[in-house]
């Protein structure tokens, strides 16, 4: 018996993705074990994409004409290189739709945008336990950055340091 | 015997700060045995900071008069938060310039326009051999994503990666 192939497509996203977004971003979320960190509404999400003045993109990646995943970005900046560099915040596809490449997909897709807009770097945060997104992005190439750690200020602590 | 005390302002960089901030960068970047990976001109940061378009945003740290230090910054944006974040791309003060406040009035400077603008999260990266640094961001009440890693693409591997 024969297993039909699956239709692998990658696209802009527009308005009317807003709601399976982030849908896409909770299940992300839930997936870190961070669900309880998810605030964002889709009116937030919205006006930041699409609003008059954007502040990150996102792709959408579908299989078999169904959004199954996608990937959302934005341009950070390093003084070291002396331009911008792109800053991929999310990458995900739902577990019923792996092993058909739309995660490579996504990700081939983001570093085309990336090499379109003369950036020289793609950096993204990956947590420790997920061992299979390392050996994903080890694949296309990629290495952790192992000798930094990311460090935060947030909430009261932020309010503090900024006498607010 | 007394010794003078000294003053230490903080204010935002203008056009006329551009070498001096290449020179810090390139001073920290020495500090972080990457000063080869400093490809950065005058010319990248100007047209970054001050040009039509600014895509960064730098804040300079004086002692008696003099530029001793400086930081760097532009926005990030969280998913879970649905809003923009502050990024704190570099923070540096002369190792002649320290003990006397000025790496802490420039991080509460950049702390406080987080707050104005409704940053939720202030976020940058550490190395991790860096413990006084530690210490100085532990004390303003920040902690290290230690479940985290920062992965990149860079370079050929980029390129291959976007059929480019």
């Amino acid at each position: 018996m024969e297993r039909a192939s699956r239709q692998v497509n990658v696209r802009a996203a527009t308005p009317g993705d807003v709601p399976a977004v982030l849908s896409l971003v909770r299940e992300l979320a839930e997936y870190e074990k961070a669900l309880d960190q998810v605030v964002a509404t889709e009116e937030n999400l919205r006006e930041d994409l699409f609003g008059p003045r954007p502040i990150c993109e996102a792709i959408i990646g579908e299989v078999d004409g169904n959004v199954q995943g996608f990937a959302l970005f934005f341009h950070n900046y390093s003084t070291w290189v002396g331009r911008r560099g792109l800053y991929l915040e999310d990458l995900y596809v739902r577990p019923s739709a792996r092993g058909c490449g739309l995660g490579k997909a996504l990700f081939e897709r983001v570093a085309q945008i990336a090499v379109e807009r003369g950036c020289q770097r793609m950096d993204w945060m990956v947590l420790d336990w997920n061992t299979s997104a390392h050996e994903f992005y080890r694949a296309m190439g990629a290495s952790g950055m192992d000798e930094w750690t990311m460090w935060r200020l947030k909430g009261d602590a932020l309010r503090r340091a900024a006498k607010a």
